[in-house]
């Protein structure tokens, strides 16, 4: 309830309703217009607050924070005619993941939680509990499709986001990475095309590249997602083995895709008897309301395979993902075996033993709201650092933010200089088969805020003027 | 020294010197014509009686055991034109893994070494032990190249087999299984020829086909491995990308090459610029004298991709294995990431202190003769239970036997017999790309002997009647 008045005030702050300096309406005044509590108020703008939209001023009330700006436009920028392409993605990768673990580097790189955020004491101590009481029986290949425990809670959550699916159409994997190699594995063959989201997860085109696929990038919007209008006219000109896709918060874009884009790109490719893979490892992460549902909610043909893990909402360090591979259930399982032969065992029931007993959705509802707070606060240090025709996303749910910067600045050189400076980015083009997105940048909100960020994205700033 | 008093009672007994029923010297005279102590003798009189070679009458000394019949023959089958051929592997590969979950079925068939066999108490406290002391660190991504204090270790051991790489070296992945799928992503491209044994493990085959690569069979002999001479000539008349081999007891013969031919092998390879692809995952378990050499060993050039974990040996539930990727480092930790993205974090560090701190070699001495002993019980039972004209191999490690049954046995028929009387054993043709072997079979001797493991080859001679 009060994350609706929160985003009521943040919206009148955007339009530019409330300005930087403007007092806020009272709380009382706020609770009898609203009718709602006075509390419910005061929580939102708490919110506000530590999401650095507003600040109290002593015996005075609330206003809204004279150094904030308005929120440039979202970027749009959406094309057509694609073309399919051998996928050359460069050294920048390695140098992302190599900074993720240099503790020098300010981390707005790699798109990794920050540790602290996760339950670990609990997860630990229920590993031990579990390993004590097992014994022997867990130092056991886990054969394919992995320990039924967590294939059961897995299975019990789909009712959340509109499946219902069974444990046995489950398959675990060493995190969503290993689900989608597999996927990939299963439906296409060498020299075969694969469409993608444009900007996309640069280590999925890393996958279809060392598979000897390539990638026909299909333009995306950040309200929308993946034009399927656009989509439909690639299929129509293109031979399309398979689409890659990630309705919920997209990587790098955030995009949420609404409800009947998700069925509309469903029949399409039902139509076309052409298989999605679905890469949900965000879908848990919504700021607000439901739970979105998947596209795989809408498939009656079994040609959707979900994809998703527990790495970017409980234990990255644990590695264990997963996929409900709808017919091609029997070919990822032999995947899934030729490829790593098992995902370790003692992981995989501790997690299943932290959905089942943990307080998995009183965990999510704290961490939503971190990443909300965490994604606010790099907005506006954004908004207040960056030249004034930088272009920001509006993502209601992950940890990432996408940025467009001025026309001109390169966002490659950019990246080199501020890994001199010890900042870490993700430039655009990453994300790009065809070198796309050259004035863009990635950044990662997965850490909690704090000065160091605040002043990483000032220092940041500075080197794009 | 006691093994090389057993080894050469074991060598009379096969010559048929000593036959079924008869006196073996007594420990005393023994122990005087060998020169040794009298408890030397003993443990070595203990070994055999466990290996059911002789057996202890009161009051009389010890018996060449009277059901003992002589070893047959060791299978000897090689040829030379082999064709490359894509790989197309039956579903009874499937059928393995689902059985070897399966408690109802005698484990005969995939090569799962027994839990009981490995230290898990001191694993799990090992393991809890590192969780608390290292609390949030532990719950983030290791990216490639994985551990540090893990590769540290590796790399440590690495001068017990000839080698003397650095932790820099090493890339941890999630099993053997793993470094071997990336291993041929990094040399070859879908199209491309590898050059493996023949027989060779059904798992590499699988790899191979999925990867859209061809593999072209070279024969093998039991006592030398991989013919390096059909090699060479294959070399000349095929254009081949890379060769898969696994010189140290090898799956399914469990051949030890000798080290002349591993130094030819890599020559060979040096000389052609062909990258080898050494799977060593059995190397740790030779069951006498020295832990024997790599192949890798010999590389000059950079060119040896050395594979290995610790499944075989220590934590087949943990999926820890390593590849020490010579001048292919950086495709390999690229590779790695876009795979799995990183190996899980706390079983590496627990790998880790065990190797460290844990007797690791003390735990490996014992391994190695349960192997041992399990390896010469079913050995016994197949010399006992079989028809005359069987064939069995005599491996010095690992602990799989390979069986050449009677010309006419059909082993794909009677894998499906030995499932419906709960016997899981593997027919060879699934160790050819091209359906050779459909007389053989391979057994694992993974569990410690039992009754139960001597009745299901006993059922499984009568079927083969």
């Amino acid at each position: 309830m009060y994350e609706e008045i929160s985003q009521k005030l943040i919206r009148l702050i955007e339009k530019g309703v409330l300005r930087p300096g403007d007092k806020v309406p009272s709380v009382r005044q706020m609770s009898a217009d609203q009718r709602v509590s006075v509390s419910t108020v005061l929580q939102s703008y708490l919110q506000l607050e530590s999401g650095g939209y507003i600040e109290a001023r002593p015996q005075s009330g609330y206003y809204v924070r004279s150094d904030l700006r308005p929120l440039p436009p979202e970027p749009d920028r959406s094309w057509n005619n694609p073309k399919a392409c051998g996928v050359e993605v460069c050294s920048t990768i390695s140098d992302v993941f190599r900074e993720a673990r240099n503790k020098e580097i300010v981390p707005l790189g790699a798109a990794c939680p920050s540790p602290e955020l996760f339950p670990n004491t609990k997860l630990h101590r229920m590993m031990a509990s579990i390993a004590r009481r097992k014994g022997d029986s867990i130092n056991v290949y886990s054969f394919p499709p992995g320990e039924l425990p967590l294939r059961k809670e897995i299975a019990r959550r789909s009712l959340s986001y509109g499946c219902g699916f069974s444990a046995d159409e489950v398959v675990i994997t060493t995190g969503a990475m290993e689900a989608i190699n597999l996927s990939l594995r299963a439906v296409a063959r060498p020299g075969d095309t694969i469409a993608v989201e444009s900007p996309t997860y640069y280590g999925t085109l890393q996958v279809i590249e060392s598979l000897g696929m390539n990638a026909l990038e299909i333009s995306c919007t950040p309200q929308r997602g993946l034009c399927v209008d656009n989509l439909e006219k690639a299929i129509r000109e293109h031979k399309i083995a398979a689409v890659l896709c990630s309705p919920n918060f997209s990587n790098p874009l955030g995009t949420m895709m609404p409800e009947e884009n998700k069925k509309q790109l469903v029949e399409l490719l039902a139509k076309h008897e052409i298989p999605l893979i679905e890469d949900d490892v965000h879908g848990d992460l919504n700021f607000e309301g439901h739970r979105p549902s998947v596209a795989k909610s809408y498939d009656k043909k079994g040609l959707v395979l979900l994809c998703s893990s527990f790495s970017k909402t409980l234990a990255p360090g644990h590695r264990v993902g997963w996929v409900t591979p709808g017919r091609y259930q029997d070919e990822i399982e032999k995947l899934k075996f030729i490829n790593t032969v098992a995902t370790p065992t003692l992981p995989q029931l501790t997690i299943a033993e932290f959905l089942k007993t943990g307080g998995y959705d009183h965990h999510l509802r704290r961490l939503r709201s971190l990443f909300q707070n965490q994604m606010q606060r790099a907005t506006q240090a954004v908004v207040q650092y960056f030249p004034e025709s930088t272009r920001i996303t509006r993502p209601v749910g992950g940890f990432v933010l996408w940025v467009e910067l001025p026309k001109g600045v390169d966002a490659m050189a950019l990246h080199h200089r501020a890994r001199a400076a010890k900042i870490g980015i993700c430039p655009g083009p990453i994300f790009s088969a065809s070198g796309r997105f050259r004035n863009c940048i990635r950044l990662s909100c997965g850490v909690p805020w704090s000065d160091r960020l605040e002043n990483g994205l000032k220092k940041l700033g500075a080197l794009v003027r």
